[in-house]
C-alpha cells in the first residue's frame, strides 16, 4: 500500500533512517483478525450494532493489535510542548510565557491533564521538544529542545526541514520507549501558545482551506483578533508557498515542535501497533501532517474528540474521520484524547469478556 | 418551586407516605455553591470555559451536593428488571424469556453493563420488579417482584396503581439503600424484553407525539414491525386515554415495572443529594415520568447519552436536555451512563485537583 515515495515527495525524509525505517514498519490493519472480531461481536448476549461505536472501536483495535483479544494494560499521555515565533503578530489571548509555565504545572500535577489521567490511571509524559525557556534538571521533563520556539512563520519557515525531521524522531522516540515500558494506550498532547495559528495554517495548506474558514479564537480571542489571526495566516501561506507542495516541507513551513512531536508519536505508535488516540485542533494539524507523509497511518488513529475550535469541524469532515466525544472542550494537553481512554477500555472490556448467546443460555431474536 | 399537588393531579402518590416525603425532600440545586463553583472554575489554570461540559457537571454536582468541592467514591449502576404483556402484540425481536435470562447474565456477569461497569469501578445491583421467571433463591439478586410482569397496555392499563406506586417505592429504597452504603454517584439501567413500546407510549403521552414519530426498532425490528408497533402504541393510548391526565396514572397505564422503578430511583437519588445518571431510551421514560410526578427533579438529573433509538433525539430535545454522549448505543441496562462515569470523575477531578493561576504561578490572559 505504501509507493517507496509515499505517493507525495517527501524526499527529506530519506535523511533520517529512524523515519524511513517507522514509516516501513506501519502496516495495514489486519483485516482478516477485523472480521473475525465482527463475528465474535454478533455473538455477544445484546442485540447487534447495539453497542454502536464501541464494538467498531473493539474492532479497530483487533484490527491494529492482530489480535482477537486484545488487553490494555499500561496507559501513557505523552504532551510535547513548543514556543511558536508567530505570537510576536498578536495571535494568541496568553502571552508566550504560559507555554514554559504550564509546563512546570504539568510536572507538579496542576494541570487538568493531570487530573484526568488520574481517573484514568494513566502516567503523564511531558516532552519539551522546543520551549523558550532554560528549564532546570527536572528528572521529570523529557528534555529533547531543539530550539527555543519556531521562527514566525508569517515572515518565513518556521522551522529548519532537520529540525522538523528532528522533532519528528523525537515523536517516534517517545513511543517506541513507551512501547518497551509495556504501553498499549496511547494519547498525544499539546502545550504551545500560539499553535492554533500554526495548526491552522497547517490545514490550510494540507486540505486547501481559506484561512477565515478555520482560523477561531484559540484560547479566547475576540472575533476582530480573529481575523487578524487569518490575515497573519494567509501571509505564512504567501511566504511559505514553495514549501506547500511537500508534506515534510509544509510541516516545517507551518508547524511547530510540538505538533511536528506529536506527527512522530502517531508514527512511532502506528508502527508499534500500539493505540493511538488523537486529541483535538493541535493534535489533529499532527495526525494530518503525520497522514500526510504516511497515508497508510489513517487507518491507525483513533479521532477522540470534536474540540470547541469552530473550524475542527470541516476539517475532520475533510478528513473522513467521526470523532468520538463532543463535549465543547478547547483546552489540548491530551485532555479529550486521555477521556476518551475510557470508551477504548470499554469497548475492549465489553469484547473480551461478555458473555455469548450460547454460554449465557441467552435466546437469541426470532428469525 | 413544590405546590402541595406538584401541578398536577398525582392524587395516588398521597397513598405512599414514602413517596411523599421523598418528593417533599428534592430540593432545587444550591445556586449559592454553584456560583462560588463557577468563580473557581475560572480561576484554575486553563482558558475559562475549555473544559466545556466538563465545568458544566462539576458546576451543577456542586449544587446537587451543597459543597465546594465533592468528591465521588462510592458509585453504583442499579438494573431494574421486568416483563411486558405487550410482547403479545408481536412488538419486539426477541422472545420474552430473554428477561429472565439476561438478569441471570448479569447475576454471573456476563453482559454488557458488567463489562462497562468494571472499567468505571462501579458496583451493579440487579432488582427484579417484575420478570415473569421464578428465581431460584439468589443472594445476589434483589428480590422485590411485584408482578409476573405487565398487562397488555393495548387492552388497558398495564399496571394498577396500587403496583406502580409499588415500584416507584422500590426504586427509592434501592437509592436509599446505596446511599447508606455511602454511593455517591448511580447510574440506572434497565431490563425488559417489550419495554421500548412501553417507553414510547409513556413519551407519547407525557409529550403530546404521535407514535409514529416516536416509535424506532428498538432491539432490531424491520420498517413494517416497527408500523405495527406504533399501531399498538396508538391503540393504547386510546384504551388508557382517562388515565393521560394524572402522571403516575399514566405511569401506570403505559409504563412497566423497571420504568416505574427507575423512575423511583432517580427521585431517591435527587432525595438524597446523589448524582444520579439517565441511561438511554428507557431510562428516559423512567425520568420523564419522575419529572411529571416532580418538576423539582429536572435539574438534578444528568442524561447521559443520546441513544441510536431514533425517537430519543426528538424527545431529548422536547424534554431541554443535551446528552453528554453519542455513541450509536442502543442497548440500555445502564451502559451509556456508566460509560458517562468517567466524565462525572473527570470533571471532578479538574475541579478539585488542578492549579489557580496564582498557586501555579501562570500568567493569566493579555487584558
Amino acid at each position: 500500500m505504501i509507493s517507496p515515495d509515499f505517493g507525495f515527495p517527501n524526499s527529506g525524509i530519506k535523511e533520517s533512517p529512524l523515519i524511513a525505517k517507522t514509516l516501513k514498519g506501519i502496516k495495514p490493519l489486519d483485516q482478516g483478525m477485523m472480521a473475525k472480531a465482527r463475528a465474535h461481536q454478533d455473538n455477544l448476549t445484546k442485540p447487534r450494532g447495539s453497542l454502536g461505536r464501541l464494538e467498531e472501536l473493539a474492532i479497530k483495535i483487533c484490527g491494529i493489535r492482530g489480535e482477537l483479544h486484545p488487553k490494555i494494560t499500561g496507559k501513557r499521555v505523552i504532551v510535547f510542548a513548543g514556543d511558536h515565533g508567530v505570537v510576536e503578530e498578536g495571535v494568541s489571548a496568553y502571552p508566550k510565557d504560559v507555554t514554559a509555565q504550564m509546563v512546570l504545572n504539568f510536572l507538579s500535577g496542576g494541570a487538568g491533564i493531570n487530573a484526568i489521567a488520574e481517573i484514568m490511571g494513566a502516567e503523564v509524559e511531558v516532552v519539551d521538544v522546543g520551549v523558550d525557556f532554560d528549564f532546570p534538571d527536572l528528572t521529570r521533563l523529557v528534555a529533547e529542545k531543539i530550539r527555543r520556539g519556531t521562527f514566525n512563520l508569517a515572515r518565513g519557515p518556521a522551522m529548519e526541514v532537520e529540525d522538523a525531521l528532528e522533532a519528528l524522531e523525537v515523536g517516534i522516540e517517545r513511543a517506541n520507549f513507551a512501547r518497551k515500558k509495556g504501553i498499549e494506550l496511547i494519547a498525544g498532547g499539546d502545550m504551545g501558545i500560539g499553535n492554533t495559528t500554526s495548526a491552522t495554517a497547517l490545514f490550510c495548506a494540507y486540505l486547501g482551506l481559506p484561512p477565515l474558514k478555520v482560523a477561531g479564537p484559540g484560547t479566547g480571542l475576540l472575533p476582530e483578533q480573529v481575523r487578524r489571526k487569518a490575515r497573519v495566516i494567509a501571509k505564512a501561506l504567501r511566504m511559505n508557498h514553495a514549501a506547500l507542495s511537500d508534506p515534510l516541507e509544509t510541516l516545517a513551513a507551518l508547524g511547530g515542535f510540538e505538533i511536528a512531536g506529536l506527527a512522530g508519536l502517531y508514527l512511532g505508535a502506528a508502527k508499534n501497533r500500539m493505540v493511538a488516540l488523537v486529541d483535538g485542533f493541535i493534535a489533529t494539524a499532527g495526525a494530518l501532517a503525520a497522514i500526510k507523509i504516511c497515508p497508510a497511518l489513517s487507518e491507525h488513529l483513533i479521532f477522540s474528540h470534536l474540540s470547541d475550535e469552530p473550524g475542527h469541524k470541516l476539517i475532520l469532515e475533510k478528513m473522513g474521520v467521526k470523532p468520538l466525544l463532543h463535549l465543547g472542550m478547547r483546552l489540548g494537553e491530551g485532555t479529550g484524547a486521555c477521556l476518551a481512554m475510557a470508551l477504548i477500555e470499554s469497548a475492549l472490556a465489553c469484547h473480551n469478556q461478555m458473555a455469548t448467546f450460547k454460554s449465557a443460555g441467552v435466546s437469541d431474536r426470532v428469525k
